[in-house]
């Protein structure tokens, strides 16, 4: 199979059928869509790796998954709802078992989250993805990273750090701490959280989604803002298997291990952490710390209300 | 330098001051794009790989400009404005100089064609390049492969087969036939055709940009049409440079050489071709065959009115 027939065969679209249809989708130079009334357009890209993002032997099927679903989380942070999708996959080689999985995934994805896979673009190279996500929120009302004030309460979504003990389990195998299949999952297939992000549209002051590590994806909300914050180590939604780990490791990984997709949010402090429950009802949320005038400033407090120190501060790539 | 830093320093954008202004651009989880009534959004998404698209001494100068030049191809393919560009960068290792010199000729092109870069990412891995385009293009009056009826005259601007010409030389130097600075700057730094594509809007019937040969591409458009066509191979713009070369290469290189980035496009019988030309003054287009009924057959003529045959049929990844 040539390139155009793969793109033929595996990636032209079941179009969906409601109003946010492209123009003009996959077999153009470029796509078209059009824009309803009174919406904004969000515009998200992450490339994925072979080696730096994804171990060399990850199924075709789990980097489809993760693929999508990172851009899937960048629409949650920001209250987006997934829209359409440009997919840009670089393979080494013209595997034909590895595109059928990988398609099939990738489409069965799309058609859960009513995505449209629009364009793109398949090229011969070291094996790596790109995926460009657009979503759709009503006007003036997306989430972003700045916006949150001294006095906001700081949230997290789901439970941190079974992402970061997976990967640590793949790259130094121990059987005393061997994952779950539900471990295994939220390093290879994790959860984005649209719907939370949606609710959180008319609520939350600021939001990213923790992909870095919460310790550094949170400074990145610092920052934005212009302000400091107090989050209590106590308070912390650590994963169970973290519990098999030493408290400093666990620590560690909880915080700056990253890859947990879970969205980092805060809310004004007459916002009760009851209505928020309620009103987020597809994921916990967990109440972790406050917002402070401390500029830029982030402090972890350990149980005797000291600042607890560790060396590491989140992925960085360089 | 860290990634948030290279960002930060090399790649925040200096906001164009227009209507095209991002709502929210770089450094959150997405950008938001406001689009104005009666638009429409045109989408292109295209990966160079080191050693695949471009040899591995390109200077980072030459990779940005061809990493951009591609896609705003796309655009004046589709007769859209460009607006928008997202930047996925991968990079073997943090090298200052090496993003100094692709930064600056990459926001040299993004001021000279009116793009604010609203976001992307930045990743460790082998030297690859994803650009993903947004342009804009009024409601309906978008151009695309598919409306060539039989009967319509095709055009290409300007000269074809200098890039397919210089990339052979690079591969195999020969002091014989040693390219001109002209015609590695058409493998290196092509010219956009723009201008051309927002005129074509309401008078093409078809319209690609030649990206993997003029026999590939028009092919592309007769699919996409269902029609066939007749191109007589001495109608050819062929490049200066072919001349040096026998007559079969330079047909090869001039039809399947690929890398010319000119547009390729069907226009009505009735259009008159000085009427044309007087329109589309930025580039020089050059009638080269006819529209017929023979479904997706494409068949060149040579002198003597016979079928010409070779065979190369452009560029294919796998």
């Amino acid at each position: 199979m040539n390139e155009f027939e793969i793109i033929e065969h595996y990636f032209k679209p079941k179009l969906l059928n409601n109003q946010y249809v492209p123009t003009l989708g996959i077999g153009d130079d470029a796509a078209v869509i059009s824009i309803g009334e009174g919406e904004e357009l969000v515009v998200s890209m992450d490339t994925l790796v072979e080696g730096v993002h994804f171990l060399r032997d990850t199924s075709p099927r789990d980097i489809a998954s993760k693929s999508v679903l990172v851009n899937l989380s960048d629409m949650a942070a920001m209250g987006a709802a997934p829209r359409w999708i440009t997919l840009s996959l670089t393979l080494p080689e013209n595997n034909i078992d590895w595109i059928k999985e990988f398609s099939s995934q990738f489409n069965n994805l799309a058609a859960k989250y009513s995505l449209s896979l629009i364009g793109g673009d398949l090229t011969k190279g070291p094996l790596s993805i790109t995926i460009q996500m657009h979503g759709t929120v009503p006007k003036g009302r997306f989430l972003c990273r700045s916006g949150a004030k001294p006095g906001d309460l700081i949230y997290v979504t789901g439970e941190l750090g079974a992402a970061a003990y997976t990967l640590r389990y793949f790259l130094n195998p121990d059987k005393n701490i061997e994952p779950t299949k539900e471990e295994i999952k939220k390093l290879n297939q994790p959860e984005p959280r649209i719907q939370a992000g949606i609710v959180l549209r008319d609520i939350a002051t600021s939001c990213i989604d923790v992909s870095d590590g919460l310790f550094s994806d949170l400074n990145h909300i610092l920052k934005a803002s212009n302000v400091g914050a107090e989050i209590k180590l106590s308070n912390i939604p650590y994963s169970n298997s973290l519990k098999k780990l030493n408290k400093e490791l666990a620590i560690d990984l909880a915080l700056t291990g990253g890859d947990d997709y879970e969205l980092c949010f805060t809310a004004p402090q007459n916002m009760s952490q009851s209505d928020l429950k309620e009103m987020i009802a597809t994921v916990e949320i967990h109440y972790i710390g406050k917002i402070d005038q401390t500029c830029s400033k982030l402090n972890l407090m350990d149980e005797n209300g000291k600042i607890y120190k560790f060396k590491s501060k989140g992925y960085q790539h360089f």
